[in-house]
């Protein structure tokens, strides 16, 4: 147990913001809601799961949609309050504690700003270790647990709750809706006991974005290593390519912010050029041709200046990136996980091999 | 209080697809679930609206979507149970009867078979008195009562509730779930107090479906009539046009039947040409470029032998249709009943002119 402040929340912003992979929307609009909260009620509890009792209730909150519709829309801040009341009615239970469902420059900050808000506590743990963009796509689906009932509100006050036969309908039902209130809402759902949270949520993953974010912010402090080399130690990440970015292709849909970027190479990497492809998050990197990291494993590109992670909204003609390969949560390599999130359940024609031993030799620069 | 059942049903679904307006479904479809419960389950009981307690509560069973679709997909059976479930669960209270939402050839039907199947009365009411595209455009949106709870099952076995701000909302929610769901749902909206259901639904609709229903059934059985002077007499109806049919263009959107069909007159219409407009229903009728009926006003095609509705789903090159007016339930001709379902909220740039003032002196043949 500790207590999550200001400082805690500006780091914690700006390291999921790395493991949202390019999704996960812009720390900035998450950062602001949590801070918000915060100031006005006080620091977050945050609990480890260890802390949890077996039978206690633990529910996610999330939004659903663009998050940068979220950032022009704006949360009313009685969206909370609305799945808390929705949730606690239907299983006629209080909630013991909020946690985030994905890490992502938004979607783990909501959660901050709801405990804040409610007085709950928060817990060290999500469903994904990382950000994925469809709904099913969390550890409780490998489990068999049911993504229902799912709670949904928008900022008008139009609120559903939805009971399906799988998660992969409830991402379809909530999807739709979602588009219909304006392609931005808050969600609850994969709402657990104490019990099923310690044996299948990806354990301490606000603490470990907390972590990352810290070194981010303090990469240049150190002397012996280039900030590169202490970016790669600290973030454990495998380099994948630098460049500039020299096209951006969206086919946006509406529901999700689907693409490619094309990144022409610098340095070490001049003449050659990588293509990274997108749906919310970075989904596949190739250099030349050749893959070298698809999903589950993390692709992330940050500034080679500053190492702050570019999401795939904010990927501009020009922008100078260093792409770098994360290691995922062991489970999603498992059949299972391949299944729900591997490269091909989005349409890549490869086969999952893990990132490095797709680098091989060339992993540790 | 009477009993309703096969002889009746089918007269019933005779008589709503003509109150269907062109929509509302095909009412063999209807009739298959209504007579398939009463033969399993025996007769349902109708009840008049004022034989409800004022505190009881009466729930509208209803399809929503493309009654097409449902005659493919079926009614799985579960549905009414679920819904039941949903609806007495949300409000902590038995259900007392069931009711249409709407007369039309499925619409009618529902409510038969799932009074049968639940062991409940049914009662002698509807929200429309008639058929409309939208599930906004009941007499209750008029008086200020909200759709909401609304619960929707689909025959898989997902089951959502809504709760929404405005009836228009409860429209655009439901219908993306609707299209998600493959296009038609089981649904219930609008549950009323007994008190409230006598001040507010169109009374005597069931009733009225049925001896419409006998009277086309008996057409010909008339001496001094031809059958034609006699089905404009019992239905009430103007007659508007009669011709072949000599097109029909759709423009499906997925959510809704769209389109307009052209008819060539025949008899003492020979050389003109009419059109009319649909989305489910049919909402407006011009000959020779002179509108003579709109919505809210029912306007109705049907076979020029048997005076069987021809719904806006069946309509063919080189039918023979009748086209007739009916006049509507009074509350829609208000201010606030022409906002909800007048012509200018479809799109029709005319202002509402009552059925029988368009046609002046015409009117009765």
């Amino acid at each position: 147990m500790r207590k999550i402040g200001l400082s805690e929340i500006e780091d914690i912003a700006l390291g999921a913001s790395l493991l949202g992979a390019g999704g996960g929307g812009d720390p900035y609009i998450g950062k602001l809601v949590a801070m918000g909260a915060v100031k006005e009620r006080g620091p977050v509890t945050l609990l480890d799961p260890e802390e949890i009792p077996d039978d206690a209730l633990v529910v996610p909150i999330a939004m659903m949609g663009a998050p940068t519709i979220l950032g022009e829309k704006g949360v009313g801040g009685k969206e909370y309050e609305v799945l808390y009341n929705m949730i606690s009615q239907y299983y006629g239970k209080k909630i013991f504690a909020f946690m985030p469902i994905e890490a992502g420059g938004v979607n783990s900050m909501l959660p901050i700003g709801a405990a804040a808000r409610l007085g709950l506590p928060m817990v060290d743990a999500d469903g994904m270790g990382r950000a994925f963009p469809e709904l099913q796509m969390v550890t409780f689906t490998m489990a068999g647990i049911s993504a229902t009932p799912m709670a949904l509100v928008d900022e008008k006050g139009n609120s559903v709750i939805f009971n399906t036969i799988t998660n992969q309908w409830t991402e379809e039902l909530a999807r739709s809706v979602t588009m219909s209130c304006g392609g931005s809402v808050s969600v609850s759902l994969y709402c657990v006991e104490g019990a099923i949270l310690k044996q299948h949520a990806v354990k301490g993953i606000v603490t470990r974005s907390q972590k990352l974010g810290e070194a981010i912010r303090r990469v240049k402090e150190s002397t012996d290593l280039t900030p590169e080399e202490r970016f790669l130690e600290f973030s454990e990440g495998y380099r994948l390519f630098k460049g500039k970015i020299a096209d951006v292709l969206r086919e946006t849909n509406g529901a999700f912010n689907l693409g490619r970027v094309v990144i022409e190479g610098i340095g070490s990497d001049r003449g050659k050029r990588a293509e990274v492809v997108f749906q919310n998050e970075n989904l596949s990197a190739s250099v030349d041709g050749v893959i070298l990291a698809t999903v589950p494993d993390l692709i992330c590109l940050v500034d080679t200046e500053t190492f702050i992670p570019v999401t795939t909204d904010a990927l501009k003609y020009g922008k100078r990136v260093l792409a770098v390969g994360l290691k995922c949560f062991d489970a999603w390599r498992s059949e299972a996980g391949l299944k729900l999130v591997g490269p091909r359940y989005f349409g890549i024609d490869t086969d999952y091999v893990p990132l490095e031993n797709r680098i091989g030799g060339n992993a540790d620069v």
